[in-house]
């Protein structure tokens, strides 16, 4: 590094934003579970594109209706897998037939023979569904066990839980710092409310407390003593918020936010969704609800949001992200850290970097990483019940 | 620089081009004022982004009706502030809420309170708004006075004056280059009249006569005794022309061209058309005409007019400036000018240059550069006269 | 270049895809007459521009009929110079009137006069018209005799040929490699037909023998006894195969396949089509059928083909291009040679590389190449009969 202050900051805020497989930032993410895709993404049969942190991948579905993540690429001349066919729980290249195993051992080339085919191996990545999402882990070794990412608020019985990811076209550190930040929720979210929201909105700044827990940052945001905000953000990408329901009598929502890179300017916004059943008729038109706007990503209005400043119709699943979207994408693709002017009410940014650079110098010099757990319970309630699933 | 000479002229031809604050072009440009939006583009209490040699801006008008031109993006987390709010005369971030005066000053950071917001100042320019346009001054130290740009011509009593702007995405010294160059008229002007156009063209070469004057280049183009074409062009980027009206008995129209580098490879092409009032029911038909072809701009047309060669409808409004787009775009989006064959029809090219050169190796040896005056006044005519304006 | 064995492998790889003119393959390429537009693509008094590897040049069609190619942009201001007039058989710039004839000479340049004229002269290169075809040589010296590019499958009596070009956004030179990698037939183009393919596609594997012959490469591919399947590839980038025609009765289809470069991550795949007259009505439904489907590009379907996976509807103008654009665009723009597995069944890629190589070597060192010849005609037909023709 080097002696000039300005120069060892630059340095350490240039590791924040990577995630490529030599990177710090990107070794450190490679030792834990990310979601990648939606279950209903890939049906029984099917192959698709994937890319994450930098690497393209193949994610298909056996006919079994496992899913499996292998190499983008055939080994053989490096045709697009996801193009060819799956076959039972093995895909085959569409150029020359080359077969591989969901464990990326290559089974078949057909015109090579069984010894050529024994010897090739292309890369592939353990994978595990959870709440109508496909995880995966890439990093080296066996994965850790798939517990950090549960959440008993996704498996209690009689839960509607819905997942849907969008790609939002910036840097995913500048959307893990948007969790991080309760006092962007009196600003950003008020946005479309400009009439009666004046000057108002500056009596709404809460009060701050961050602190590190077994699992990441607990965030309390306290505006009245009536009103206090708790979310726990789990490291290292995912937040686990509540919001209000569709309905003022229904339950609030837990809200699972993950954010993944795709690469350095690509973010999959990964949210689940789950909501005490309220009964089939409620249920109906929640999960209705849900198919009619959950789609919704505001990366394909751009313009509309940027220029001609027209938000979305519908409350929670649209206008939330289209405002966040406005505030971080307003960033840039990749924020210049070098020219903000972070203040005290940036605690959690700071709390946040500063566990970000001790993990990544830890890993770096060989010396064991934080291991973090999932918050121990604190409800007696089964885990793992089969919910009602709904994916976009 | 080097002893060879083709190095020397490389060197020199890669000035002319550049409009960024750290190149000399880029600070000679910023000692004058130049137009960067049309009024009607933002109306009060609204924000919209903006970039001028490369720098990103924020232009808002209060509610008081006032323009102000302050930072693209907030100090605190760089968030693009013409998302957020205007509120009264000042602007407010949609990120946490500080609030900038059109002097960049920021008044509040609702989480940090008003001491941290003392110490907060933003990039801001002053505006000036003239015959439908905002100009802003972007240089060292106060502004010069708003005199250099004006035109009695744009100031007469009993005028329409309408604005328009439209980006082309080349470079705006070759557009510079072509004001500057009479010849191009009987060729480029021409298209879309290939029939009775043949081989008469050559005839028409005119004679040309350059001069620097006190505001810049007088050129006069000599077609015969009694076609005799001056033009002034003044210093550093505007053109002063009469072109016919849109009828034969009606007086000819003065037009002012700017061309205003966004950054190294776009420009705003600028335009103001001062027209004589012909009665009430005339000047109803000039507005709707400007209205409806007005807002055209080629480079929406590119394969239209690259490809298919369908030149549009209208010839004012939409065809001169679609065959001048077509010679200029078609040079490149910034034409390499170490390939090019001037000849001695390009003498006003070469003054052009000349100047140019002269001025930056003044500002660059700390010497005076030349203070360029508008001319002095032909006509004994009142002065900002507030007329009739339209803008696109 | 490098003692490092993996150092010098990767050297010899990046001299396959180049085509640039300061490049070894660029300078053997040149060598040869290549296809670069379709006939029909540019009427008598019509220009058009046109890319070739990595030059940008113009074409255009003299009044005459005579079609021409010359440098893309006007020595004067260099702006494009398809965007002028053709008159007679030369071709005027629209920026101040430069006229140019075929051999490149400048005839007149209005404002400079003929002095000035007569001293510039830009590229030029021959053209040959064949097929359909706009054929030229961009080499140094007088072209080859037009002699090699002919087939005389193409020039029997009573032939329909067709040609037709798309762009794909890909490199030459794995377009090239996929005409010599007879397996690949046995995969891409069964994609489509999942179904009753399932395992038994590994059946059919062919046994291959590649030879180098005095026009190219003798390809063998022999399935059984009574299936063997001869191509004739010629160098530099022509395939000659034959394939079923439009209905079981019909004679089988001669086609000729040119891969050129647009640039070294576009190419032009350009195709002739020669099938024996089978009476009026039939030859009316055939031109009707290539009509309507000889335009399809699969490169403007890129998304369904890849993300969507939908097939188009023609088997043959469509679907067979489809597939190897799965094949080929799958690999990447430019595939990257360090990363792949050759086998046992790339043998026509391995030789087609040693010929590229020692041909380029040869032409480095001043030695020289190859002179590839037309084979010997093997049956009596005339030659250079006029066929009836069609073009995309």
């Amino acid at each position: 590094m080097s002696g000039h202050p300005s120069t060892a900051i630059a340095e350490r805020l240039r590791l924040l934003p990577q995630s490529g497989p030599n990177t710090d930032m990107g070794r450190l993410l490679r030792l834990f579970w990310h979601p990648v895709a939606t279950s209903q993404s890939v049906s029984p049969g099917a192959a698709r594109p994937l890319r994450v942190m930098g690497e393209d991948l193949t994610l298909y579905r056996g006919e079994s209706g496992r899913a499996y993540i292998v190499a983008g690429q055939c080994a053989h001349r490096l045709t697009q897998l996801h193009t060819g066919w799956v076959q039972g729980d093995e895909i085959r290249c569409i150029y020359h037939g080359w077969k591989y195993a969901g464990t990326g051992q290559c089974t078949e080339a057909p015109a090579e023979g069984a010894a050529s085919a024994a010897r090739i191996k292309i890369v592939a990545y353990p994978v595990h569904e959870y709440s109508g999402l496909v995880f995966t882990y890439m990093g080296p070794g066996a994965p850790p066990e798939f517990d950090l990412p549960r959440k008993e608020a996704f498996e209690k019985r009689g839960l509607i839980v819905m997942a849907r990811i969008q790609i939002w076209p910036c840097n995913w550190f500048q959307m893990i710092e948007n969790s991080l930040d309760a006092v962007h929720v009196s600003f950003v979210h008020l946005a479309g409310k400009v009439g009666p929201f004046g000057e108002a909105v500056t009596a709404a700044i809460p009060k701050l407390e961050y602190s590190e827990t077994d699992s990441g940052i607990r965030q309390t945001a306290t505006r009245s003593q009536s009103n206090v905000r708790i979310s726990d953000w789990a490291f290292p990408n995912n937040n686990h918020i509540l919001t209000p329901g569709r309905t003022k009598d229904a339950a609030w929502v837990h809200r699972g936010v993950w954010n993944v890179p795709v690469d350095d300017t690509h973010t999959y916004k990964v949210g689940v969704y789950a909501i005490q059943s309220q009964g089939p008729e409620q249920d109906r038109i929640t999960l209705e609800h849900f198919q009619k706007y959950g789609d919704y990503n505001p990366a394909d209005h751009h313009d509309e949001l940027f220029i001609e400043k027209k938000w979305p119709e519908d409350a929670s699943l649209q206008l939330t992200p289209a405002q966040d979207y406005v505030a971080m994408m307003g960033q840039g693709a990749m924020v210049d850290r070098m020219q903000e002017r972070l203040g005290k009410s940036d605690a959690g940014i700071m709390l946040l970097r500063k566990i970000f650079w001790r993990e990544m110098e830890a890993l770096r010099n060989g010396c064991p990483t934080k291991q973090w757990r999932r918050p121990q319970q604190t409800e007696d309630v089964p885990l793992q019940t089969k919910p009602v699933t709904a994916s976009v």
